[in-house]
């Protein structure tokens, strides 16, 4: 069979400008659909063949939705946008010289690039990933959840009360929302979920440890929400520390603070580094490893390349770099294919980048969120509400908006998770 | 803390007798449930933490089914008998003399002992496991959901004809009830749901080969029905090959009766073998490595250890073996644990095990099955309601239930696939 055409239109001829996406995520795919009726050639490469919705990775991880409810193909998400093709590739350099991107041994030529390849948890040089695994891939979430629920079943059957103690000690490091949402998840999971199943343990005994290295938990949002946050992770019963820096990780425990926690289940929610797009270009990074970009989201001396989302840095009006959240990536992406689609046609681009700040959402558990509108500031049942109807609206496709909708509402009803599966192929 | 003692007794001296239950599937967790009001100390072992229903394990392959929807936590489904500990653990051997059973350095005694281990699949001594993994777990499942999305993904990448041709052809083997219901499962997925997202290829051209060695598909099945499924995937466009014995197996195809077929994609569906509860006991096993078992489902000079499922052979009143489906493990699992009921009560123990058929069941696609009931046999429509009523109705747990019909009903109204995700570490 011949490789179908697009629009007629041979490759050799086809005289419409070639755009490349790199990242299937927020920022890539926000910026796809900007380009949805421009006349280019669009090519998205992922190294994944899902778009995920990474706000709700916590819920795989902690046993309560599906790796399928909050995932789907980046190819069935373009299928209908007849000028994307989409690549299940790995990136390997680009060549900003000749304009193209490497895949291996094969490169596609590029008019526009876009890259969004978001950022991987990072361990400030330590060798720590093995004893505490980040959550960032589904790959990542259902290890996490394999290995909570493994450390239950092993305190069941563990022969003394020290093993028993370490078996049920879970420590999670990073005081952001990512970790403040796993802590209070992993609580009632063991206070909850798992209470009534066990004969020789008693699951509500698990110690859920939260680490934080700053004086407060949810730094980023106003004390009062803080400290909102803090008093409702303590009446789940989570053992939040502040001021506590992680000092070692090992297969036995963690240290922080000097005082040693015996443990075999450590969450790393602590810190993200931005993937190698600014080796990829030779560009100027951050600490992070973020690309400096201008405010039309270019880079400084290498033409029609843009930079966007977790693997970007921007400063806001006040001078704040952006956090590194979906709303910013979702936003550049769809500014980046507004500038690409009016280069293109000969308009004039839009001016630079402006955020719409969304708010700073975090949930704890069950009838109880903070969501920090700037002025506006909700606790409570009500930001819960509000944070689970936003989530249901983001998700991507009809069905995974009703099976989320369905899965927290059996959750809701009967305290249970349905996902409580161990697997993968174990030593 | 200290271990909770069930029923208010000691370890030590609780006078009621112990049963161990080796497997968590269908025939063990009928044991176990029978088991219910007896005066025993009951523990469940299984390697895995979840009973699968495995008859729609060939929908999760097939991205139509999460694993979590079909498969629950084992101790879940039983954290309300009071009587059963359920152990997460690997059985090495069976101690028949000091009626232990060993699980790596550790050992439980027991007073009776249930063995309901299943079979593997079982490639009559060829190395073909990698090239053509079989289904069984929920790991077999998602590595073949992996292997056939990324064949297609391959496929839109290849760079000419004879590669794409090769991505483009799965062979599975084996023409028994599993091989044709994946045959049917993959030419609607490759026909239907994949049908509008590539560019370079058109997923319809792709060719679904079912083998079988035998002279028809579904040989347990009267030869009207047989003929009737191979018609149903004709239409389906599945290139189904009776008499064609497989020769050989590689990373470059398939030779059968002769002929090669070029592909990377080869699902094994052709034979099993019980697991090692024949070694474990010394006892005499058949070809396929099950145990002889008496009427009682009891082991010649092996007192008080008995073998249901597929790990066990039994003829039924004419003399022919009973099948290794569920309704087989889980009756005799029922007869086992009533007959430990008996003994334990010192009441008289039921008559021999008879199976009650249940019969032959296989759908083929959207409103197409076949089912035997002997002297009533049905096709298309009305069996295949039939059959999703009946599936539905078995499995385990209210929430699986409902996502299941759901799943269905939205791929029936759609003709979409929800679960098409490539997952697990790969090279």
């Amino acid at each position: 069979m011949a490789p179908k055409v697009s629009g007629g239109r041979s490759e050799e001829t086809d005289p419409r400008p070639r755009v490349v996406v790199v990242g299937g995520g927020f920022g890539g795919l926000a910026a796809a659909r900007a380009l949805a009726r421009s006349p280019v050639r669009l090519t998205v490469v992922d190294r994944c063949n899902h778009h995920l919705f990474q706000p709700l990775l916590y819920q795989v991880a902690t046993a309560g939705l599906s790796p399928a409810d909050i995932a789907a193909p980046i190819r069935h998400i373009l299928s209908r946008q007849a000028n994307a093709t989409v690549l299940l590739d790995s990136v390997t350099a680009v060549d900003t010289r000749r304009r193209e991107v490497v895949l291996g041994d094969r490169r596609i030529p590029y008019d526009y690039l876009v890259l969004a390849t978001g950022a991987r948890h990072h361990y400030f040089g330590h060798e720590w990933e093995r004893a505490a695994p980040g959550l960032k891939t589904i790959e990542d979430a259902t290890e996490i959840r394999a290995r909570v629920l493994l450390a239950f079943e092993r305190a069941e059957n563990a022969a003394d009360a020290a093993a028993r103690e370490r078996l049920l000690n879970i420590v999670i490091v990073g005081g952001g929302p990512t970790g403040v949402e796993m802590a209070g998840a992993l609580a009632e999971l063991a206070k909850r979920a798992l209470a009534d199943d066990f004969r020789n343990i008693d699951p509500r005994a698990a110690r859920i440890v939260l680490l934080e290295a700053g004086p407060r938990i949810l730094a980023a949002f106003p004390e009062q929400l803080s400290a909102y946050a803090a008093r409702a992770l303590a009446r789940l019963g989570v053992d939040v520390r502040t001021g506590a820096s992680v000092e070692e990780v090992d297969a036995e425990g963690v240290v922080a603070a000097g005082r040693r926690i015996p443990t075999q289940t450590v969450i790393w929610a602590a810190g993200v580094r931005a993937s190698p797009a600014g080796a990829w270009l030779g560009a100027a990074t951050d600490e992070h490893g973020r690309v400096e970009v201008a405010g039309d989201l270019g880079v400084a001396g290498i033409p029609n390349v843009f930079v966007i989302g977790d693997a970007a840095r921007l400063h806001d009006a006040d001078g704040r770099p952006l956090p590194g959240v979906a709303a910013v990536a979702a936003q550049q992406g769809a500014h980046a294919g507004r500038h690409i689609d009016a280069l293109v046609r000969g308009r004039p681009p839009p001016g630079p980048f402006r955020y719409r700040d969304v708010g700073n959402w975090a949930t704890i558990g069950r009838s109880s969120a903070v969501v920090d509108f700037g002025p506006v500031r909700l606790t409570g049942l009500l930001a819960w509400l509000l944070w689970g109807a936003a989530h249901i609206f983001l998700l991507i496709g009809f069905r995974n908006k009703i099976a989320v909708m369905l899965e927290w509402l059996w959750s809701y009803l009967t305290f249970k998770r349905g996902m409580r599966l161990i697997t993968g192929h174990r030593e």
